[in-house]
């Protein structure tokens, strides 16, 4: 078998664990962040540079790479690993969530989605069977299944449909998808309602190989109704394969899901802050723009070493962001997933040496003044 | 001496020369093309690989770093390179260029330029004592007078005024300016006047201690213009210290420059186009936006080993340019620097294995269908 996951140890007092989740590409230590290169690129940062500081998988974008350039250049370039320079595992979301996104902009039918690109307002279809075909000629090693997240505040009626239409089409993609050097991710729905969220884990579940996901959370709930969606479906999920918690990526949003069992991570939030002008780190975030750091010659986080922070200032990375120079997003970037690498992989070694609560304790109160929603027993 | 210049071959067929240039933060080999940073950051390329593709000496500016973010944060940073993390050479230019270039948003007076900022209007005033203060401020190796730059098509008239306002200009940098740590470069003026520039060379050569520069030409005149006002000038420098054609950054003024003895170059050219999605390459000019890229997975530059070259296809490339994506910046930027920087090495060692005259018909030949404008003799 191409994909296996291996336990390595539990942590005793909460759900977490540390694994290593084996694919085509390589291994993935986790639990793992994955940084998000919609188009095929990392916004401002060099693969070279992804590399260096650590990261082990990237997720790219089905909706954004079949509009530009299309799967089939993808395909003919040799796929996305082979075009985007990137020789480690990649992992292609379905689309589901953009098509969604895009409002009047799209039709919803149990045959697919009707919609119109974003660019240039083209018609466009996709089905399960549509989406399968474009992420197999995409070549991601994990690919997720065509899914129809409802909005959050969504009534039950509507969640409740949308969730059928999931696994219906959960079905199509499973029976479509045929390339085993790809692991097909189901993913579980079922909006804020706990009974649709446990109806939902079992009803996928005999869809996930290796691998599952949760989507449809951290779409604006309070993190209080977030968690406890994960308390809820935390006894349903497969013990031996990894859980994947879609578009997470503030840090506090990542440890919860750690203590809850999850093992992998991603979002757009380390990159696009940067591009903002925004660090996370040791000490919280940090507004580079901010006045106070106008004369501020020490390193954007004392406690990191990354190539940012080795080698610039606050003062220089606040003159960049001023004159909207590309290099502030580049050096900033560097920095945010790194910091987000950085946590896992601290994560990761607290579960190893039974010092999880008292790691979540202090980044907590560091970072956020305040304390994780984590009962530790 | 903190600077000496050292000449280590000559020419037979041309004026071309191969020196070393001696400075506080290292050796300049020249020929040597200097990669511009405007605001302290080459646009889209960090540091780390500037070094790598060989850049030897960076090009700041005097004007914008006095504008953002004022020449004394640079200062309380320790200095442009400490600011910017770049130990090797660095060369600020005056402000001279740019003040003039505001048209109506500056006013010249003898005792120096009142002008607003192009960023907010802001009232400010160079003086030559002044830039030298800001200059000092920014610790570059090498800095520039303040001159007054007249636009290509002045009446001989004005040219004349602006010729005897940068000598005195000259006189006053030169007195006012202290540091032995940083070499005043004078700069040639005189418009398209022959008779100015033998002038002006006299008058401010007595000002050259180490290194000398010619300012205003490559501002529109056709290349014909250039060259013969380079082989106007070219008895009139003085044999043992480096000389400085301003702004000049396409292969062909540069070598034009370089048979005619010029031992450096700056340009924005390289980085500017990359941003507009433009490569310089051993085949001529690609425009990589252009749809015959669309499938073309071979390199942009199939005799390139920069990083672009090595890990993308042109197809990559134009996904990139397509969508906007910062990384087509960084990617380009870094190929076009490494192809000037290139262009330069591969003169000095023409000059070394005297080819010169072959490498440069071969490389006319093979980027431009055309030939050289020097005559070989």
């Amino acid at each position: 078998m191409k994909f296996s996951f291996e336990i390595q140890k539990k942590d005793g007092k909460s759900l977490a664990r540390r694994g290593k989740f084996y694919t085509p590409h390589g291994v993935i230590e986790t639990p793992a962040f994955m940084p998000v290169g919609t188009l095929a690129t990392v916004k401002s940062v060099l693969p070279t540079t992804l590399h260096e500081i650590g990261t082990q998988i990237l997720l790219s974008n089905t909706y954004h790479l079949y509009l530009r350039p299309g799967e089939e250049i993808v395909q003919k370039a040799g796929g996305l690993h082979k075009f985007m320079n990137w020789d480690k595992p990649i992992l292609t979301d379905s689309g589901g969530f953009q098509v969604f996104s895009l409002g009047d902009l799209r039709k919803i039918t149990e045959e697919g989605v009707y919609f119109s690109s974003h660019i240039d307002g083209s018609k466009h279809f996709f089905s399960p069977e549509k989406v399968m075909d474009i992420e197999n000629a995409l070549g991601a090693d994990i690919i997720m299944a065509f899914d129809e997240c409802s909005t959050y505040g969504s009534d039950k009626d509507y969640a409740k449909k949308a969730l059928r239409r999931t696994i219906n089409w959960l079905d199509r993609c499973y029976n479509h998808h045929k390339n085993e050097n790809q692991m097909l991710f189901p993913i579980i729905q079922g909006n804020m309602y706990k009974d649709l969220r446990i109806q939902s884990a079992k009803e996928t579940i005999p869809y996930a190989k290796m691998g599952i996901a949760i989507g449809g959370l951290s779409v604006g709930e309070p993190k209080e109704v977030m968690v406890d969606m994960l308390d809820t479906l935390a006894p349903y999920y497969p013990e031996n394969m990894p859980r994947y918690l879609m578009g997470v990526g503030t840090p506090d949003y990542i440890i919860e899901g750690v203590l809850r069992g999850v093992d992998m991570f991603d979002c757009v939030l380390p990159t696009r802050i940067a591009r903002n002008g925004t660090a996370m780190t040791s000490q919280g975030k940090v507004v580079v723009r901010n006045a106070k750091y106008k004369e501020d010659f020490s390193p954007l986080d004392p406690e990191c070493d990354c190539y940012t922070c080795k080698n610039f200032s606050k003062a220089y990375l606040r003159h960049l962001v001023n004159c909207n120079e590309i290099l502030a997003s580049t050096l900033l970037s560097i920095h945010n997933i790194k910091f987000l690498l950085d946590l896992t992989k601290n994560l990761r070694e607290a579960i190893s040496n039974d010092t999880l609560q008292q790691f979540v304790t202090e980044f907590y109160a560091k970072y956020y003044k305040s304390h994780t929603l984590y009962n530790f027993g």
